[in-house]
């Protein structure tokens, strides 16, 4: 089998290749194939598969081992392939999230055949979307072999910053609930939607609490993210609910983010819909402090939810560590600096030399 | 042709036969059918149909020409027919909202062959939808010769009181408009739920007018009935919207009662909907003040909008007068007290042979 990727064009022409092979979530068979045949033809590699995830591994018995990994999917293409190149800029879904950094990974493994660190990488399928359908979380429960290591590095873009551990995010639907009437006669009823008027005041108001868990200082947030109530236009609504979303610091467990959520909505009906815990940064492990050391960054938090916390899981710190400016991530404008690209790999490639 | 329907059954019968013809709306032909060829029999009526509205009058040169107007159709069925009779309650759909009415009029059709007044009796489709299917509107339209009269009594349910006029109604969307984020920078962004906790609170905080009309107090109201908003989970929205009905006396033009409700929600973005002007009592002409004198009744404010209005846009005044409580109407349990029919009958009896 003949890959369409070669994998040794310099990172910024992989990146493009790999965009212009559209991957969105649910139809990432294409790129995983071509992956996976292209991380075939390098004989120091362990190549395995699940589904459309390709893990490949060097095994040379060194006393580290050490994880790269990056999702293959994307979401959806919004007329913004395939990619276009202006000078240092690549514009095109996933040029941020995330195949620069799949193209790096993708790299490494093909040309170190003798990193001073075992290395796993892992390129997976279906991190766009759900998480029970998460590529990582299945190869987790299938094949745990497969993630022993001692140190990850998730590739999302995170600006060539290191972000250590991330928060944790839970969503709650809170009700307020009424009496329905006919509007023309509303004091029959009791307007549930007027009720939410509390609710979201109390949303204002609130201060989102910041929160030092080994050494980094994590923000958190709670709000609204969606709304909903009414029956038709002339009836007095008898129920409306707010989603609400916390994102807690990797301090809290999800259980303790919910006993502060439902702290803020006393008096009302608070719903857990969904939750996945934070993740410590974990930086004091020496393989940790290597990579810091190599990749010459100051760590800093991780708001938003990643599957780092997939890793802390299983015991293993984890960071998130690529290229491109995660706010560009998902915009129809999605694009990235090559050079962000060149400089993650240089710095990948110093550490596992090193 | 034989009609199913036999008019000279006593009222509560009658109207247990009318309800047990089910005519939700957009259904009504095979009771107008049935209301058709029953007054067709009569020889003193002149009988004109207009798809599903059927228009009966006596033509007998009298100095004052009065309507009786009730319409065929209902909300859905709600497993609530056949009709069931126990005692004095009649149960079923359209017991209250409006067959009774409907019965007593046809009876009223087909007995009195020589009114003191001149009678036009409208039997009207498409009532519980929305207002351009409305028959009654439609045969203004078509045929505005039928409606000419000097009064005219609308026979909803009004628990045998004399509702005079109608309150106007207007439906207003207020919305908010925010910059979407990811919900884990949500500093990023702005939250337009958020920004919905102060319109929510003019709400709550708002004092409904009473508003005296030709000697009738009016109550308005202003609601929410609905609110929507958000994009995704984890996307801070940057839109909310809140639809917002307000029920203005008719004193009121429509356009004073937006102008109204723009006030309330100044600042925000509103857009007038959907509106219908209320109806001014309109007690001060001879007929009403004859018909008050017949059914010894004091009037009270109406203040759902009902099509009572229609005929005040055509110069008639107009009252809702029917069996019934109106609060009982749509409800599954909706059921009519017969001893309220037969009284209303009595009363437009005596009236129209006075």
């Amino acid at each position: 089998m003949t890959s369409p990727l070669d994998l040794d064009l310099p990172a910024p022409e992989l990146t493009a290749a790999i965009c212009d092979i559209p991957s969105v979530s649910d139809d990432e068979t294409a790129l995983a194939d071509a992956v996976e045949s292209a991380l075939r033809d390098r004989a120091h590699l362990r190549v395995d598969r699940d589904g459309d995830t390709v893990v490949a591994r060097t095994e040379l018995g060194r006393s580290e081992r050490v994880i790269l990994a990056g999702h293959l999917d994307t979401v959806p293409v919004a007329g913004n392939l395939p990619t276009r190149r202006d000078e240092h800029i690549l514009w095109g879904r996933g040029t941020v999230d995330m195949k620069g950094g799949v193209a790096v990974a993708l790299r490494l493994a093909a040309q170190l055949s003798a990193p001073s660190r075992d290395v796993t990488f892992i390129f997976y399928d279906h991190e766009e979307v759900e998480a029970a359908a998460n590529g990582l979380g299945r190869v987790t429960r299938a094949h745990p072999e497969w993630l022993e290591a001692d140190f990850a590095v998730l590739m999302e873009p995170s600006g060539g910053q290191v972000e250590g551990g991330c928060n944790g995010t839970l969503r709650v639907s809170v009700s307020t609930q009424g009496t329905a009437a006919h509007s023309a006669r509303a004091w029959m009823g009791h307007n549930a939607i007027h009720d939410m008027a509390d609710v979201l005041h109390r949303l204002v108001q609130y201060e989102p609490r910041r929160v030092e868990v080994d050494g980094l200082v994590y923000r958190e947030g709670l709000n609204a993210v969606g709304i909903s109530g009414g029956i038709a236009g002339n009836v007095i609504p008898d129920h409306c609910e707010v989603v609400v979303n916390h994102r807690f610091a990797p301090r809290h467990s999800v259980d303790d983010a919910y006993a502060h959520v439902c702290e803020v909505f006393t008096g009302y009906d608070v719903q857990l819909q969904d939750f996945a815990p934070g993740a410590r940064p974990g930086l004091d492990h020496p393989a940790a402090q290597a990579f810091l050391a190599a990749v010459k960054a100051e760590p800093r938090p991780k708001y938003g939810w990643t599957d780092v916390s997939r890793f802390a899981v299983l015991g293993i710190p984890a960071v998130n560590y690529g290229p491109g400016d995660a706010s560009l991530a998902h915009a129809d404008d999605e694009r990235v600096d090559v050079r962000e690209i060149d400089g993650c790999e240089a710095h990948l490639r110093a550490w596992l030399s090193g």
